[in-house]
C-alpha cells in the first residue's frame, strides 16, 4: 500500500500507532491543526511544528478558490508554498461547499457552486476533488462525499450515504497511487448504525489507505456521537488508520481515542485563539474576564508554551482588551500546544499501559475548573 | 550622569556611538520600533530582538489609559510585563494627547483630557508624565512638551516652545535619577531656526542625558525638515545622544544620520506591515499588486528575514488577499528587519569610513525600483 501504518501497542480499543508518509511520520493518536487558507491562522509554521504537531489539515474548498490549485502546484505544492515540510491531509472540499455555499447544486455527477471570492462558477466532482488534492501534493487525499446534514430521516441518510459510496468508488479510480501518499474513504450513515455498517462494508470493498468517520459532530450531541463511536471504528480493518473528522473538544478527543480513533482535526484550538478562549487542563478560560486583569500568574502553570512561560494573565488580558494581534498569536499557540500535549499524554499513557489513570486524571482536572481568583 | 554615551567614531557630522542603559547597550545610529500598547504589533518580542532592534519605544498615552501605569508597575515594569528585557524609551504622552484626543484642554499647568477607553478624565502634567514613565520603568524618559502644530506663525511657535521649555524644567525637577536611566529634553521651535536655537539653549541650561528634536515630520516636508536638521543637531552638546522623534522613511533616516542624528523612531515599518507595504533596498513594494500573484521569487533577494528566506511573493500576495494574520506577521518582521539592516549598514559604514559609498549605493538602489515583472 501507499501509506504504511504500524500499530505499536493497543489498550482495549485504543491504539498507539505510526503513519508513514512521504513527508514524515505521524504518531497516533494524532490531532491535526487546521490550516484553511494555506496557513494555520496567526502561527508561523515553525511554531506549529514546535507545538508537536506532525500533520496539518488543508482545506481544498478554500485553496481551490484562492489562490487556486494550479498556482499551488506551480509553486511546488502546498508544503513548499506554505513552508511546512511535514505531512498534510486535505479534505475534499465537499463539506465546505455544502455548509458555506448557499448557491450550490448537488447532482450525481458532482456539485456546482459559485465562488465567494470572484463569483465564478465551479464544478466539484469526485474526480475533480482528487485531482485538486493531487495538485496540492496532499499526503492524504480525502474522498469527496456528502456530509449528511443532521437531523436526517433514515431514507435521506441512506440515499445520501449511498451516493457518497458511489463517489468513493469514483475517487478511488481517479486517485494516482504514489509511495508515501494515500486516499481515505469516509463513512456516512448519520446516526443509523446499520447504515454506518453498510457504508463501512462498501468502503472496505473499494479498499482505502485509511477510513474516516464523517457526518458526526454536526449537532447530534456528544452522547449520540459516542454511541455511534462505540461501534463505528471497529467496522474498519484493524490495520488501517481511523480518522474522526472535525472533532473536537478535548473530551471528545479522549472519548474518541478510548473508542479506537487514531486521528482528529478541529478548528477549535485556532478559532478559540481568536476569541479569547483558552484550553487548559482545568477547563476552558475566557481571558477577557475582569478577574484576570491584575493576575500575575501564567495562564496554565506547567505549560511550556511561550504564553505560559513568559507572560502573565494580566498581560494577555490587556492584549485582548486592546485587540492586539499578539493576543491571538500567543493564545493560538497555547491552544494548539494544549491539544498536542493532550495527544502526547494519550500516546505516552498507551505506551506505558497507564491509559486508565490518564483518563481519570484528565476528567478530574477538567472538572476542577480554573484556579481560584487572587 | 545616569546614562553613559560613548562616541566611537565620527564621519563629518555623523556619529557611531554606544548608549549604555540598565537593560543593555544601544548601538547608534539606532532605529526604535514602536510598541504602542506594550507590544510591537504582530511580533513576538524575541522576533523583534532577532531583527537586531536593541531598544523599543513605548507610548505613555496608550499605556496610562490601558492597562494603566500602576498595573504595569505592579507587574514589575514594562520590560517584564511585555517580556522585553532590553532598553525601552517612552514618549511623554503629550503628542498623542494633542493629536488623538479632541477633548483635551491645554493650560500652563498641564493638559486635561478624556480617555477614549473608558471616558474618564485624566490630567497630564510634566510631573505626572515623568511619574508615569518612572512607573513604567522606562530607561529613557521624555519630557512632556507641546509638539507645535504645523504650520504655526512665528509667535505661536515661540509661545508654544517657551511653554515646553518651562515644562522641560519641571520634568527635570520631577525626574528621579538612577544609574542606567535618563531623561531627554525636546527641542521645539517649528521651522524657525532662531527659535530652535533658543530652545536648545534653554534645554542645555537645564541639562539632560540626551536631546530630542521634536516638532518635525509633522507636514513640513522633507526639504524643510532637512533644512532644520542642517543645524539643529549641532545645537546640542557633542557628547550627548540626539534623537529625531517620529522619523521616518528610510531616506529620512539616512538624511538624519548624515546630519548628526543618533536615534530614530517611527511606526512606518510596523504600520506598513499591516497595509501590505514592503520596504526593500529597491524601494517600496505593494504586495497586493497583481504582478506578484504568480511570482515565485522572494520579496527581497538577500534579506535574511523569515519572509524572504522561506516564502514567495506569490504566497505573501495570497495571504494578503485572504486577509490572513500571517501576512501581517511576516511583513512586519521583514519591514523591521529592513530598518535594522539599514541601521547596521550605516553603523558599519561609519566604522569602516565608507559612509559616502554606502549612502550613494542606498540612493542608487532606492531609485532603481522593484525587480522586473516575470
Amino acid at each position: 500500500m501507499s501509506l504504511k501504518f504500524e500499530i505499536l501497542k493497543t489498550n482495549g480499543k485504543s491504539r498507539r500507532g505510526k503513519l508513514y508518509t512521504k513527508h514524515g511520520v505521524v504518531n497516533t493518536p494524532a490531532f491535526m491543526p487546521v490550516g484553511t487558507c494555506g496557513t494555520v491562522k496567526a502561527m508561523m509554521p515553525e511554531s506549529v511544528a514546535a507545538t508537536g504537531a506532525e500533520i496539518l489539515l488543508g482545506n481544498t474548498y478554500h485553496l481551490m478558490l484562492r489562490p487556486g490549485a494550479d498556482l499551488v502546484e506551480k509553486m511546488g505544492g502546498l508544503h513548499q508554498f506554505m513552508n511546512w515540510n511535514k505531512p498534510i491531509l486535505t479534505d475534499s472540499g465537499g463539506f465546505q461547499v455544502m455548509s458555506l455555499n448557499s448557491l450550490r447544486k448537488l447532482k450525481e455527477e458532482g456539485v456546482t457552486f459559485k465562488s465567494h471570492v470572484d463569483g465564478k462558477t465551479y464544478f466539484l466532482s469526485p474526480e475533480e476533488s482528487v485531482r485538486i488534492q493531487h495538485k496540492l501534493d496532499s499526503n492524504i487525499t480525502m474522498c469527496l462525499d456528502e456530509c449528511t446534514p443532521f437531523p436526517a430521516t433514515y431514507d435521506e441518510a441512506k440515499k445520501s450515504m449511498q451516493m457518497s459510496m458511489r463517489w468513493a468508488k469514483r475517487c478511488k479510480e481517479a486517485f494516482v497511487e504514489r509511495e508515501g501518499y494515500g486516499l481515505f474513504g469516509i463513512q456516512q450513515g448519520s446516526v443509523f448504525q446499520d447504515l454506518r455498517q453498510e457504508s463501512a462494508e462498501k468502503l472496505k470493498e473499494i479498499g482505502f489507505d485509511g477510513y474516516a468517520i464523517g457526518g458526526l459532530a454536526v449537532g447530534e450531541g456528544q452522547e449520540k456521537m459516542f454511541e455511534m463511536l462505540d461501534t463505528a471504528p471497529q467496522m474498519f480493518p484493524a490495520d488501517k488508520p481511523r480518522y474522526l473528522m472535525g472533532v473536537g473538544r478535548p473530551d471528545d478527543i479522549v472519548g474518541g481515542v478510548l473508542r479506537g480513533v487514531d486521528m482528529f482535526d478541529c478548528v477549535m484550538p485556532t478559532r478559540s485563539g481568536r476569541t479569547a478562549q483558552a484550553f487548559t487542563r482545568f477547563g476552558v478560560i475566557n481571558i477577557r474576564n475582569a478577574r484576570h486583569r491584575e493576575d500575575p500568574r501564567p495562564l496554565e502553570e506547567g505549560c511550556d508554551c511561550p504564553l505560559c512561560t513568559h507572560y502573565s494573565r494580566a498581560y494577555l488580558h490587556h492584549l485582548q482588551k486592546a485587540n492586539e494581534i499578539l493576543a491571538v498569536m500567543l493564545l493560538t499557540w497555547h491552544n494548539i500546544r494544549y491539544y498536542q500535549r493532550l495527544m502526547q499524554g494519550l500516546r505516552t499513557a498507551l505506551e506505558t499501559d497507564t491509559l486508565e489513570i490518564f483518563v481519570k486524571d484528565f476528567y478530574a482536572n477538567q472538572n476542577k475548573g480554573d484556579i481560584k481568583e487572587l
